[in-house]
């Protein structure tokens, strides 16, 4: 049994041991519902036992209870992962089916941690007509359980991240490790910084260059920029294919995890398999998915109205105001942008929860997917409006500013209680405003993101975990601890109340970074070295904020990055016509600051716009084209391995000599073939006595030898009979 | 052995019996050079013979030889179907092996013609090492060979042209039928231009609404068009999946045909097969086709050059000139036209074909794709020139023409020899020049290319025929027919003369007339309702061609309309920019007409295109997510064959019960398997003595039971002790 055992990934590793625990479920018991919860656990028990799991109960902090499971027996064990895998063949993801006999196939594919326990974890979760627990943290009769987690391999963690912070660059083994801890999902994630930070190399240097001896709005930068971009998101393209076949998980955003919220109309027989499947109607789904038209719409005034006026507000401060307390003032606009966008966002984001709720999609992916789209226009606003707004709007259309100028003007008159009418500059563009932006955006909010995404975290656990020390004292378990489970259970506890990790957030961050640079960055050629030192800090914050900050993520698989390659795609589009916006409209620069901005001419911008934007297609076109010209490792790997399936069930069922016939078929005994066929027809026509006029035509020249005798003679006749008449010159068949 | 004869598709029929041949081939016997001939029949016969072809030689007209070919015997033909359909399977256009004993496969999916006829022709023309005959007509040792034909079937065409003369649209069974006789790409073809019939009616009847009510240049027509023309493109590429699903060659575009000329630097191992492969280097390849973007300017300044001196020269003389003989010297516009432009274009079309064999491409699809995407350009050029001048030059820009008018108007009145100053008109623009353009390249020349296509071919066939009777007696053969074979033999010599099908043209001509409703429908909306009855009579026409113009087409087999695609989506994307330009550039109508076309902004134009540009992208892109929504007729049919293949297979291995519970898994035994695995590890620790911590740690509680029992003592104990203590509320992990 010992081997086996070893097969299937048992994972006992000495101090931190977890005791061979694979997932807890967190219970809660609250004191008004104590009978339905109790009820609640015993059905959990006996669901969980049904289907294979051993259970063990322990107290949790704060009236809970700490389910612990693993799978019931080793072969238990290995018949379900020989099922998933056979499952993931039926599915199209691996092109061979697994060896037949189980033992040998897990010795041919060790299980990784990571599929382990997804395994498990889809044992609990799946709907219990498709052989799992089903249960649904939250909903329904499951609404106690607060949540189903991993427990974190502490030696792992702590080694990975010391790891991770001796080296400048990871490599495909430092993937790979956490690919089998983590799962496809969160590998991706580094995979996908990792790729974008080796490509930032470029542009960092490229940039640096440019900012030293071309400037800013230099057009040569626009033009690299936008080059590049176009080269790194067909690259991703690629790299990620090539991934997914390493890991074999191709084809894995094809098998889709139910959602279990989803409401179907009626129950069908799916037409291929004769299964019955859930249906909801998809007319009805592209109607509800209309309204993402004025919920966009409403996002764009809402946030666009707030960013208007705060910018505007800033820009009567900074450039027109001309009274006393400047630096105090200046502030205000800051304060006012930082307060009231959390504030829309946060309405807005339930909005577009709300909204994809009703939209109610059959699998999880598509719900995300569906999520991120609609989070990402808010994240697009609220990243990138108020450069566009001087981009739009300030630089080429600055007058039309000069009313809001002076309501702030009057308001200021109003609200200083001064009856002398107030100094004011006169108003003056000033194109070099957006990389003023820039430089804040890179330098100034990559800080503060960092803070916020690191620092306050671990002070809010500290504090958190100290007030809750002090506040009750009760936070102690119901019942007194084991010694020897103490420290573990203690550990456990703290594991539950942690965040979920979620890998979209670290996504999102990182997209709306490459925004900035494929649209903003010809203001600040810079931009890109931030985010290269940015980048090489992120990534390891990151580890941290999983190994430390975070329940240990559910090992999900992915093949892509998924919705962000679209907004990727959509971002580097967005960057060639906004670039040669920027370059156009403030390049050309010393005429600008004598304020002479009012003779830019529309129709200069929108064709420097249209001639940058088919670049683009053009380029991007051009790269695809010769990316395709050379097959990548994955796409040979695929190619091989489906040959070699071929071949080898071509031998099995054929024999080697077919298979190689069929392979590259040789030279067949054609001659032989021939004689006898010609002989045996011959002999059947003249049984039969009257012959066919088809066997008759075939039979007038007997054998190869008379063909050619009668062909020999009449080319000789022909010859001999029309002397030099010319022939018609031999020209090809098509 | 009948049975099996009837298997692959024995075809005496009657009359006019092709006395069972499946291909002829002509080779020329040039009396000059008659050893080299001789020796080159005697090598033909002996290698069609050596691969398993059974030859009978007869007299052609013209000092020629006629080699009649057919599979020497119907095993051996069995043998070859089920050989290349096991290659097919191993190339992936089959889901399923085919049946492993011969003559049940063949009883499963009967060989159709087209399929016989492909499989000998590859026979003779495979290299020898593929184990074919590697006969090439016009290279190397088989340059004496003329063509290589398959015979008509004139029953068969009869029926056809009957049959499609009185019908008014096809349906399934017609294409099916052509198919099976000419094989896919021919039928691509029809089943092509029968999509593209079909969907030609809205913008008939639309066409004909907005030319009665709309007027010309309408806002509203060029949007429903552009609409239109991408509903038209994404519905047809997901038609051409589902046709080739149904006819079973879905990724035989993937299977490659050699080309002979195919020049290779060094042979490599593939590193998949491991096979020898030929390689040339795909960089090189690239560089050579950068020279496409001098061919390209090439192209546009000398065609382009030839329509500006035309049309110029049009424009002076319809619209400036006041002179005598107005009526005649109209007509020199037009002659200098249409002699020129075909003379430069012939001189272009053979610098694409060169091009083209420097790019030395490997296969035969990637050598008529390459060429046929050259002479789109050329097409473009020819057919779309004169439009877009008068819509981006003429219109807008006018002004710019009179130097070239004044030069007109000089040499004018040099060549009148009139000392008084010739009369001439003030120039005005006149926008509905476009129309005018329009109507006639929708009727005349519809009509004129019809007349080209069916009469003048049929004309010069007849007194080509006649002029070959009066100037030479000698065309009779050297060796007098049979009288059984005479008319048979006549059949077959006169077939050698016609001229090979080229499916290219036919596509050509109605992408080419695609990209004019498109593009310029919008000056002329009734152009739809005449490209409709064109097409109706260009179906029937082409059938006609193919089934008495020309030598029956090899049936080579497609799985898409291929690099026309390419261009359909090039010219509904630039239907939309040139629809826009012209609505308004020509519409807004009144002022034009006394001459005020001075006043159109640059700005004005290039907003409406970019505009219009953007909405055909959105719109694309809608409905690319519409269509992705349901499932087509061919990707149900692909999925259901690929899942049937999986069950059967894992039925086969695995037995009945494990496919089921693998394809749905069902509950299983977990209580049992629980229970017994948990006494058994007691079992093992105790008999160990020293049971490790993580075997202690499980053993707690002993069962369900006991589990059950510890947790309610807990939520008793929480509940009691800490009474009312408010618990954190239930929020479920995402």
């Amino acid at each position: 049994m010992t081997s086996l055992e070893k097969l299937v990934g048992s994972t006992d590793n000495g101090d931190n041991r977890n005791f061979g625990v694979d997932f807890v479920i967190h219970q809660l018991i609250p004191a008004q519902e104590r009978t339905e919860a109790e009820a609640a656990f015993i059905q959990l028990i006996e669901t969980l036992t049904k289907v294979g799991l051993a259970t063990e109960v322990r107290a949790g902090s704060d009236n809970s209870l700490l389910i612990f499971t693993k799978i019931a027996s080793w072969d238990f064990l290995a018949q379900q992962v020989y099922r998933s895998r056979l499952q993931d063949w039926l599915n199209g993801l691996r092109s061979s089916a697994p060896e037949r006999e189980i033992r040998r196939a897990l010795e041919d594919e060790p299980v990784t941690e990571a599929e382990r326990s997804r395994i498990v974890y889809l044992l609990i979760t799946k709907p219990q007509n498709d052989g799992g627990a089903g249960i649904t943290p939250g909903n329904g009769q499951w609404r106690y359980i607060r949540s189903i987690l991993p427990l974190h391999d502490h030696n792992f963690n702590k080694a990975w991240i010391k790891k991770w912070g001796q080296k400048y660059l990871l490599n495909q083994d430092d993937l790979d490790e956490i690919r089998d801890k983590f799962g496809e999902g969160v590998a991706f994630y580094f995979a996908f910084v990792q790729s974008y930070f080796r490509f930032l190399l470029f542009p960092s240097a490229f940039g640096l260059f440019a900012w030293l001896f071309l400037g800013k709005f230099s057009y040569f930068y626009a033009l690299v920029n936008c080059l590049w971009s176009v080269v790194f998101f067909e690259f991703w393209k690629q790299k990620e294919v090539d991934m997914a076949v390493q890991w074999g998980v191709r084809g894995a955003s094809r098998v889709q995890l139910p959602r279990p919220e989803f409401k179907w109309e009626y129950e069908a027989e799916d037409p291929v398999t004769g299964e019955p499947i859930k249906v909801y109607s998809p007319m009805k789904r592209i109607k509800t998915q209309l309204l993402q038209i004025p919920f966009a719409l409403a996002c764009i005034v809402v946030l666009g109205g707030v960013v208007v006026t705060c910018n505007s507000l800033e820009v009567y401060i900074n450039e027109m105001y001309d009274g006393g307390g400047k630096a105090v003032l200046g502030l205000i606009p800051t304060i006012l942008l930082s307060s009231l966008i959390p504030a829309f966002s946060a309405v807005l984001m339930k909005g577009a929860e709300v909204l994809t709720q009703w939209e109610n999609y059959q699998n999880k992916d598509a719900y995300n997917a569906a999520l991120i789209q609609k989070q990402f226009v808010l994240n697009f606003m609220t990243s990138y409006m108020a450069l566009l707004f001087t981009l739009f709007v300030y630089i080429p259309f600055g007058e039309i500013l000069i009313p809001f100028l002076n309501f702030w003007h009057s308001t200021a008159q109003v609200v200083s209680f001064n009856e002398n009418p107030l100094p004011a500059k006169e108003f003056k563009i000033n194109p070099a405003r957006i990389s003023g932006q820039m430089f804040y955006l890179t330098i100034t909010a990559q800080i503060v993101s960092l803070l916020t995404q690191v620092v306050v975290p671990y002070v809010k656990r500290q504090v958190f975990a100290e007030a809750k020390k002090l506040s009750s004292k009760d936070t102690t378990p119901a019942v007194q601890d084991r010694p020897e489970e103490h420290e573990f259970l203690k550990r456990v506890r703290k594991e539950c109340e942690l965040e979920v990790y979620d890998v979209s957030t670290d996504y999102r961050q990182m997209v709306i970074q490459f925004g900035h640079l494929s649209m903003f960055s010809s203001a600040w050629p810079l931009a890109a070295c931030c985010f290269l030192v940015n980048n090489w800090v992120e990534l390891r914050s990151d580890a941290v904020k999983i190994a430390i900050g975070s329940q240990r993520p559910i090992p999900f698989r992915a093949d892509t990055i998924g919705p962000w390659l679209t907004a990727l795609g959509f971002l580097s589009w967005l960057g060639s016509v906004s670039s040669a916006a920027i370059v156009f409209l403030c390049g050309g620069s010393t005429d600008h600051e004598r304020g002479t901005m009012s003779h830019i001419s529309a129709w200069g911008v929108l064709s420097s716009v249209f001639l940058a934007e088919h670049f683009y297609f053009l380029v991007q076109m051009a790269v695809r084209y010769f990316m395709s010209k050379f097959e990548s490792y994955g796409q040979q790997k695929e190619r091989k391995e489906r040959f070699l399936i071929k071949k080898r069930y071509l031998e099995e069922t054929l024999g080697q000599g077919v298979a190689e016939q069929a392979a590259t078929p040789g030279l067949t005994h054609g001659e032989k073939i021939t004689r006898e066929a010609l002989e045996e027809q011959e002999r059947e026509a003249s049984i039969k006595g009257h012959a066919s006029p088809e066997d008759l035509f075939w039979q007038r020249q007997r054998g190869v030898q008379e063909t050619i005798t009668v062909g020999r003679s009449m080319i000789e006749k022909a010859v001999t009979e029309k002397g030099a008449s010319k022939p018609a010159q031999p020209s090809p068949r098509a």
